[in-house]
């Protein structure tokens, strides 16, 4: 598999590439659509700004940030090395949302710095996609984004993670006959990831989720490596609950791994779960247990967030779609709502008859999937 | 013209697409493009870090970087107002030199922020373009980048120019038999363009430039409205003369116009000068004269930045074969050396058989131009 990537990539020397929608650009053509004919598009967009997403590409241009400080499960390794994965992204949102999306790959870490850049380079897109930025800096930029920009800001590692792992919940309990409201979910891992599954399953009307980070449990008043979105975690999940994983796993239904440790637990630990247990081992590339161990252990239901396995809870599965429906509709801010909406298309994408343990979230060649979430987030705005 | 460019710009809705060079994304291949196959090809930027030259696009992407302060001929009209033009310009990158160009269109205007966004987002990108930033602002901006970047930093606007300029002046005195070191030549305008403009002269021979901004003659030793590039210009220019445009076209055998300024002279001072006079008026997208005017006061050879007139003489005919050859050859600074041998290879891609006073400059469709250049480059870096 690495070997025949790599081949691939060098073989295609770049995933992506920028293309002219003139097919002849006779000198003719240059008159009307450079100069001196461009001068008059301009003039219009001073005397109509807002003309800017009907004359240019804005509308449908996606910034993709990163500043390489965490990605994949790989760390921080810098801008230069986050390139394949930004382009595979940018491949993504083509291939399904009709998207442009650049990757802006940025040199440098700093906080304050990646939100100028941001707000700098707003004029030419349509919305931003926060990317492979560590936690929790990576919230306080999205918080920061939020405030400042016109434009929709996209946090898919937290939010897009959120809504394909609510929406294969959904899915995975209808199966397992539980509701979830009654159920006790496993968090592994606070990162952006786990805050906005925790934040999501709760709006969801899940009431006993337990997040846990290195240090163990998340509660409230736990004085160690707490932050801010730890403290928000903690006052609305986990109602009395302390210790580590093998501790807390214990009569759970779910277990969800967004941790970024590979074989994070053995299959011994599933076995002192609740009746039919749910695995999602979410983390990239390498997940928290591997899928064959997750079923040798009793897991009636197993995902992972790859492309090898049954059932991918990868973002993949629904940014170019979500994304293509916020452009369209013209939706300014990615609120819990719009999560939630998103996550209920996802999951009914899914007919019950079609509903397997093998089979909880739909392919990303679903083509279902862009016109179930249009509606859901139509429905929303109106 | 104006309402055929509008409407035109309204029905594509943006000149330019991001595609992706994969035509079947299904889960299979993103295994290999994306997770988990793309991790293996991040490890190997990490362990040869010049490989993110051959396993994603950098190597093919050109940043268009813009503040909008200097548009056209619009002036100060802002990021957002800029979008049009630099879409066309990637368009024009795609269809003539086959390279991504991506328009970055800044909101801030200020010049120690805009250095710090380009060298932040170098990793994605392996040349920058700098367009329609005003001066003297834009040449400190290059200067700078020049310095903190790796990938090479070209300035269009200044150097782009200068290239298209000497090269159609150089066929033009071809026609009229007369020697660059022995003629007087005026350059109206001391931005960006007029800076390059009077190096790349100076640095091909030319012995008595006079150049003018709005106060008049630009001399060593003047007082107002100098700047270190104007001082610098003054140094390599003009032996003796001070006063206005209308004096000091006297016995010039070329007037080179980059004034901004629309309707800059009337036709009588063409009469005063030598015999067979040169006319570019270059200023988009309002020439300082109209050419039939000009040719009525007796111009021999009369251009224009325009697609609109016979000779334009427009940075658009060597932008995208210039990159194309730097980013093949790898150069990673545009020296002086660089654009004098762009310029002659542009100058004899027009045979001397083909050469005629309305056709001094190959067309941006002549197949010949990415060779010659690419050739001369060759030689000097060799």
């Amino acid at each position: 598999m690495s070997k025949k990537a790599i081949l691939l990539h060098r073989k295609l020397q770049g995933k992506i590439f920028i293309e002219s929608k003139i097919s002849n650009l006779s000198s003719k053509n240059l008159q009307l659509i450079y100069t001196p004919g461009v001068a008059s598009v301009c003039k219009e967009i001073m005397k109509n700004p807002e003309s800017k997403y009907t004359l240019t590409s804005k509308g449908n241009n996606i910034a993709i940030i990163t500043d390489g400080t965490r990605l994949l499960g790989l760390g921080n390794v810098g801008a230069n090395v986050s390139l394949p994965v930004m382009e595979g992204k940018s491949a993504i949102y083509r291939a399904y949302g009709k998207i442009n999306a650049f990757p802006i790959c940025l040199n440098t870490t700093d906080k304050k710095k990646i939100v100028d850049i941001v707000e700098a380079i707003e004029p030419m897109f349509g919305a931003i996609n926060l990317e492979d930025i560590e936690s929790p800096k990576v919230l306080e930029i999205y918080k920061e984004l939020e405030k400042r920009l016109e434009i929709p800001v996209f946090h898919d590692d937290g939010q897009g993670t959120a809504i394909v792992t609510l929406a294969g919940l959904i899915n995975a309990l209808k199966i397992v006959k539980k509701n979830l409201s009654e159920i006790k979910i496993i968090v592994a891992g606070s990162g952006s990831a786990g805050y906005f599954i925790g934040k999501l399953l709760n709006f969801a009307g899940c009431k006993n989720i337990i997040m846990l980070d290195s240090k163990g449990v998340i509660y409230k008043n736990r004085k160690n490596n707490m932050t801010k979105y730890k403290r928000e975690i903690a006052k609305i999940t986990n109602p009395k609950e302390k210790g580590q994983l093998s501790e807390v796993i214990k009569n759970a239904d779910v277990f969800i791994g967004v941790s970024g440790i590979e074989d994070l637990f053995k299959l011994e630990a599933i076995k002192t779960m609740n009746k039919n247990p749910i695995v999602f081992a979410l983390t990239n590339p390498y997940p928290e247990i591997n899928p064959h161990d997750a079923k040798k252990g009793g897991a009636k239901i197993v995902a992972t967030g790859s492309f090898l396995y049954k059932n991918t809870i990868n973002n993949a599965i629904v940014f170019p779609y979500l994304m293509r429906s916020i452009l369209d509709l013209k939706i300014k801010k990615i609120t819990m709502e719009v999560l939630y909406a998103t996550s209920l298309a996802v999951a009914k994408t899914i007919s019950d008859q079609k509903l397997s343990p093998n089979n909880i979230i739909p392919s990303i060649e679903n083509k279902s999937l862009q016109k179930n979430i249009t509606k859901s987030l139509k429905n929303l705005k109106s």
